[in-house]
């Protein structure tokens, strides 16, 4: 009765220099908890090839899915989809299918498919495209690592493209309590109430603001009921 | 002359399951590029020891500085200290030092220095304390690893006091040219100009928004006269 475990593998230099925020693993770790699939570890690494095909093969290995973002456009910094058989260990070359997707994309909006274009058609042996509403080039799943865009809404219309394709657990619901009061008076009380609730996990996220010491106090768990009482009995414990 | 490198280790749930967006990378990853260290790679875990161990031995062993952020407060769920110790297979006890700064502080705003407030006094054996000016629990440096609380005031203020204490190298400049055309069009000519620049890091970072595609190339390089020699040849590329 475990759920699926899940890991993210980020992409990119402009996240890891301070340019850019990320803001795909968010969306992500939404859209995972409501389907039931527990993500457990995100790791960001750089353009570099022996990086990302050493995080691909990692996590690959631990979890039950892994999802990717960035570096599946036409550029030259763009190297994750031939990394990404690398770690599989699988031949890659312009698909037909992909390329007819592409050729009849660009032939719409009057635009050649050239050499550069032409490299989002090269898909792994054995992958399954993942469809891209939004601007055509595909995505594709190798085993069990789903490969998707980095510019934010090519990556969620992938994920939603996706998604329903994996089998999830019990959704994991969450309730908070927020208390104002430090965390160091806090903490034996919330202890022993996390003691109590073995099947809940109790966590408290302290905050600090004009002067103001307090927390959020979040307990998650499957069975909302149970979650529901528990909640009830957390609000005494913190009246 | 190549600059020392760093990794991130970000520990909680919090981030994985949705609830919180990270705000503590994007702060350290601007800090780090200004000081000259490259950060490399950033891993998120849960509140997990066995997860929190591997990732510590392991990118403590790849990286010259690790930094880590979450799990040294007061409640049950902050384990972070104590795996840190595990990690480096090194004793873990309250300091003398440490209870004494949080003695005086907590003597200072009249509240007690309890069971679970002296678990912030918990440092490893041979680890040096990180000033925290803002809320007094110290973080500490073990070996190449810091370990600063989650919060971020706390987090930021205990970057600015342990930053200073190590040796960066070149900070790594950037430029960057936006260009209203798809990264198709732009491919071509920017991966050859990139061949031309073997000692610049070259990124496309493609924007779709309104209907508009363009890109943001971004150019770094520690040499600024030769990165604006770079750039105004770019600029004749994409004029």
């Amino acid at each position: 009765m475990t759920n699926p475990t899940a890991a993210m593998l980020v992409i990119g230099d402009e996240i890891l220099s301070g340019r850019t925020r990320d803001a795909n693993m968010h969306h992500l770790a939404g859209q995972l908890t409501e389907a039931g699939i527990d993500l457990t570890e995100v790791r960001i690494v750089s353009d570099d090839a022996p990086a990302i095909i050493a995080a691909v093969q990692a996590l690959s290995a631990s979890y039950s899915h892994v999802f990717t973002s960035g570096g599946i456009g036409p550029t030259h910094d763009d190297i994750t989809a031939d990394c990404i058989a690398a770690a599989f260990d699988t031949p890659i070359d312009i698909r037909d299918d992909a390329r007819a997707l592409l050729q009849a994309h660009y032939d719409r909006s009057g635009q050649e498919l050239n050499t550069a274009r032409l490299r989002m058609a090269r898909i792994p042996d054995g992958a399954t495209m993942i469809d891209n509403p939004v601007s055509t080039a595909p995505g594709f799943t190798l085993g069990n690592v789903h490969v998707m865009a980095g510019v934010p809404s090519v990556f969620q219309a992938m994920i939603a493209s996706v998604l329903p394709t994996l089998s999830g657990g019990a959704p994991l619901l969450s309730r908070s309590l927020r208390v104002v009061r430090g965390e160091g008076d806090i903490a034996g009380p919330l202890g022993e109430f996390a003691a109590r609730h073995p099947n809940l996990s109790v966590g408290s996220y302290p905050f600090q603001k004009d002067g103001i010491y307090g927390a959020n106090l979040v307990v998650r768990g499957q069975d909302a009921a149970a979650l529901d009482a528990a909640m009830a009995e957390l609000g005494t414990v913190f009246a």
